[in-house]
């Protein structure tokens, strides 16, 4: 790359979590550099944040507004892209805006609040031309796209069954009761949508199975659980699901699986071979056989495709873990972003981090468990996101 | 013990699998040994089992009506319990013959076709007052013991979330259509049932979540798959779970999940800390804890409760497993029947064997689980068997 | 076989451990029953036993000498073979008196107190003809099968590295000054001999890299440490090996690995693979590649060699463990038993147990490390045991 | 800290494994910023480096002592410190430059070729006052550091055996024949110094256990290997220790144990307890007691020490590995050096990374192994650095 790309980012100030790890994945590769940015309402706080990070205080500012505005006027030193990081309620508004004034956009998950506001988001990236990033991080780990390339390849057969797995314990207690930042947006259905758990993990849960597989829904049935008293919103999620195709999943994320830490776990089964990847321990991808051993396969390996070999930095035995995930997902987009800009078409391994479709297949995910849970009977999932 | 004690076994000849997993089971703690058999529909091959056993040839029997009509007639080294290991029809003709002839029954799982026949069951071994084990021989291992008496003392608080699951995968072909023995039993309604995985294995799960934790269904909702075409009952289950109190559940089972051999696993998530048990490595049990290191609890050890002791045989990292899980059934049973023999009250620690009123509950789990699936809708799944 | 065949047992009274193993693990496959035994030398103890197995009084004895005089002069019922597991002292002379009054012998390890014993003892087999097995349990597991066999089709290629370790933790304390009975015995030096550590679990280690690989030592460093305060017998042993043709080997084996049960492991590195496996979960077998996915062997597949087949009972993900693996060395000798007395020659299958010469390469082993220690030196440790 | 410093960097041009790991690390949290570098010895190729990163070209030079010159005599933008991280031979000569013309230093290991430059280099540190660091990055590892609090408070009692391996699998085959950069200078005895195994990874281990326990050796016996023919320095090591004290320790490294990607794993047994940490799993470390289950710790987990969470930037479950923990060992550098620059003492949690007494302690060690091995015995290791 000719230099590097300049970013602002949205949200991220004190207190928050998601937004310095955003910082830090893109510090990872040193192909962007962070210039600018609003990260919180408090103009206070922003400028704290600014002024940790060593940036010009001329572009730190109190709203999201302003800095739109601002930069967008700018005739030097012009942003590349915004990085979206706020609560879930701002990534849509933010990220219209910051697309109409011409700017690429990452942004965090869930991508919106509603069906119609995603949609709207995806006509609006089309008429824009601008490129949108969500961070649907875990597709961004290498044994993730090598199990996305063994099924693609026909490794697995005809597949059959689908579990994945999100179990989390950190909402196993009334924790949004004592002011725990991100518990109280998160269990906000102001802030954080229709859904707490779904709109958190279950929608990284139905990401991860799309990504490896490219299986589309067909129906759903979902049993949403308030488990811990006082919360409002479901911390608990069991969904059954019937794809297109005839293979059947199970999908299971949990705020109050109290013990485990992020524990997301996928298998896949097919009519040849299964397969098997845990994030937490994310640098080993297991095949299992009817008639052979038990393959790990490791990141690192000369026998992985391109796609995870392409994704990873280290050699094997060097474990490389979640911030090279995230990092994976900024450095495909702004690779993509300085191809465009210097009008050459992105590469293929480039041109692989979740879109503005993805983030309306998982709003319509999530709005779609919450109405089988009314209902309590199965419903259609069938979806075509606008492009 | 006084003596050994004297079985039949009916069922368990040549190309039976579970029959020389039951005799094996008894050897191991030379408690009890078979005296007679009819092993086989076939009196040829029943005598070939016979030989083989080292049988004296005048108890070998080509039927099951001639075993009991001849040895209820027996005046010395009379039987005193008949193992049961034929396909699923015959359980439940064999075992009230068996009851109603005076002896002791240790019979293998689904215990009956039909409901109406597992609660006719409980009222003949009430009726008979003899003694009725079924062979939920996962529920012997010392681990899960520990995990029932940690359930028991509050140590995970509440109940929340419960993920059992079963995958195997050797179903995963039509194997049936070779002609192999355990495959067209299984997969045929006039022998197996109803069911398949869920009579085969899905009952395990039912049993072992009952046994751990106490819960009682309140309602399920299943969908159940019949993946491998040509295959006539289902070979996939995931079924959502209500339970009395609150907690939830997940309950997958399969025989078509490629590359699994026998993966029975059990999560159960409380209020306080959860636990996690996993079949094909069961000298451990994990204890995870929302403020505190994970811990693994091992067979053997000091620190575990009386009920795990008991049910061991070697000091730890020594492994046992699958056979000493399966004999600590039978161990538990014959003790109980030996006391009762000798007059006396059989000791907690023995009394602690699948009930006939266990295997009457698998049954209506079985029949709920098909109906809920064929309504395609959540169902009542609350039931008492009778007494 | 025809029949069962009878066995008598010096050694197993009340207080002992391995006497019960021995004697489960023969009931395990029911190819012979005990019919005799002098099960200590307090005779009072030994009825005690005789009694809880049902023997026949008559052929209960106070003393081994009483036993094998008797038994010798039996003409009905004969014994086949006489299993003697008393503390290491004993082996010896009753061995020597077992073989020469015409009985085949199992015995456990280590084989005898001297090397001159040992090789006495080998000489005495010869002349006597007789069967001698010696209980290296260790061998009996499948995937240690397997493992020779990877090994033997040249699989991991020429042999360069071998870290075979057996750390446990059980005597991290003065145990024996608490009267625990094992540990009074194996810390006293008239009846365990010159070792504790090494001659309890390093000669298992010896074995199992002589049993897997065929590898014969060509010299030895040892570093013998007495750690525990008050203790005589050495409690943790690390040795560094030199095979000949080149391999090199480390060799750890303690007693004072606080926290650990019986971890014995074993890693071959060839040229071509490596392999790894673990008694404490025994089932599998890890094979390494320098550019192919790691592979875990599991027991019970179609992919196994014929070895591994024949020592298995129970399909794979059904775990067998200890007791199997202990049950595979009686069930193959008493097979070979069973042959040579049909005077039939056994199968290459069964004729796989350690034999009198393995008992004499383990005592080499012992007093070899013991030398080498105490000079602080390289030593030579080649060694060709009589036949 | 008020800015950002500034370094430059010598080695890590074209081909080179570590420079870019030793960047990225810096990166990772954004304190320090590369401005200047000596990449190779050919000035062609540095400059290529140079333009990848975006350098000022005036800053890109051909040669390190041109590049300590020039730096040495700004006046403005001066640099901070100078990373070393060339093939062995030349650390010592550019550390020595750089301490003496006034820039701290971060240098790569082993630190030197002879224990005499090493010990200049302790007396150049003091002399110049300057700040210098080694790069021992397992050291950074959180885990390690817990491991290091558990033995410093006293949880695992007094040490009693230490366990520390170190395989890897890559040198299994003559690969610097085929000229892959990494093994051709390693190899050879100009570039790497007297060895290959102990230089590149077994000083890692002598390290890893004087930072977790605190031990100083007291002699040693080691075997060295050069097993793949054609090969001039060693590529396997079996070292036996008895550490000051009366522990005893095992470290076996080696670079042909094949199928090994970088498997380096420390056990500590006490009186008490003992601990088990494998690197290429690093967000986790096991305690084992005697008579209590034994437990997994986690990074992110509110139980762990000060250290360990100041060395985590993500909460559990979200892994963190290879890279974080070479950063921390920057970082940690980094802000003593802001601090000293400030005029403050550096925090005691900042403090922490390896000195170039560890360094020197580094040198003895290999040099210590390698005379061990050449005599065949057991050598005196008693060695302190000059302070």
């Amino acid at each position: 790359m000719e230099r590097k790309l300049r970013y602002a980012m949205v949200g991220g100030g004190p207190g928050a979590f998601i937004g310095a790890v955003h910082r830090t994945a893109v510090r990872l590769d040193g192909l962007a550099e962070i210039v600018a940015g609003a990260f919180s309402s408090s103009a206070e706080k922003s400028k704290e944040t600014g002024t940790e990070l060593h940036l010009d205080p001329n572009r730190v500012y109190g709203s999201w507004q302003e800095l739109i505005e601002k930069e967008a006027s700018r005739t030097t030193d012009r942003l590349d892209f915004i990085s979206i990081v706020t609560p879930n309620f701002l990534h849509y508004p933010v990220a219209k805006a910051a697309l109409e004034a011409g700017f690429d956009v990452v942004c965090d998950k869930p991508m919106t609040m509603t069906v119609e506001e995603s949609e709207d988001l995806c006509r609006t990236v089309t008429k824009t031309g601008r490129l949108f990033a969500l961070t649907h991080n875990y597709t961004g780990y290498p044994m993730v796209k090598e199990a996305r390339k063994l099924v693609s390849d026909g490794k697995l057969g005809e597949l059959r069954k689908i579990v994945v797995e999100y179990p989390q314990g950190w909402l196993s207690t009334l924790l949004e009761s004592d002011g725990q930042k991100q518990a109280v947006w998160r269990s906000d259905p102001e802030k954080a949508g229709i859904s707490s758990a779904l709109g958190d993990i279950g929608t990284h849960c139905e990401n991860l199975v799309h990504y490896i597989t490219g299986l589309e829904m067909d129906s759903m049935l979902a049993d949403l659980g308030t488990v811990v008293a006082g919360r409002v919103l479901e911390d608990d999620a069991s969904i059954l699901i019937k794809y297109k195709g005839g293979a059947r999943g199970i999908l299971y994320c949990s705020q109050i699986s109290i013990g485990e830490e992020n524990a997301l776990t996928i298998r896949v089964y097919g009519s040849k071979a299964a397969l098997e990847w845990k994030q937490e321990n994310p640098n080993y991808l297991r095949m299992k056989y009817p008639d052979a051993p038990e393959q790990i396969l490791k990141r690192g390996s000369g026998y992985l495709g391109a796609a995870a070999a392409h994704a990873s930095r280290l050699p094997g035995g060097h474990p490389e873990a979640f911030i090279e995930a995230f990092a994976n997902i900024y450095t495909s987009a702004i690779r993509c972003m300085a191809a465009r800009a210097a009008g050459a078409a992105p590469t293929a391994l480039d041109n692989d981090y979740p879109t503005v479709q993805d983030g309306a297949r998982g709003i319509h995910f999530i709005h779609t468990a919450v109405d089988s849970h009314k209902r309590q009977s199965w419903v259609d999932a069938s979806y075509s996101p606008p492009k």
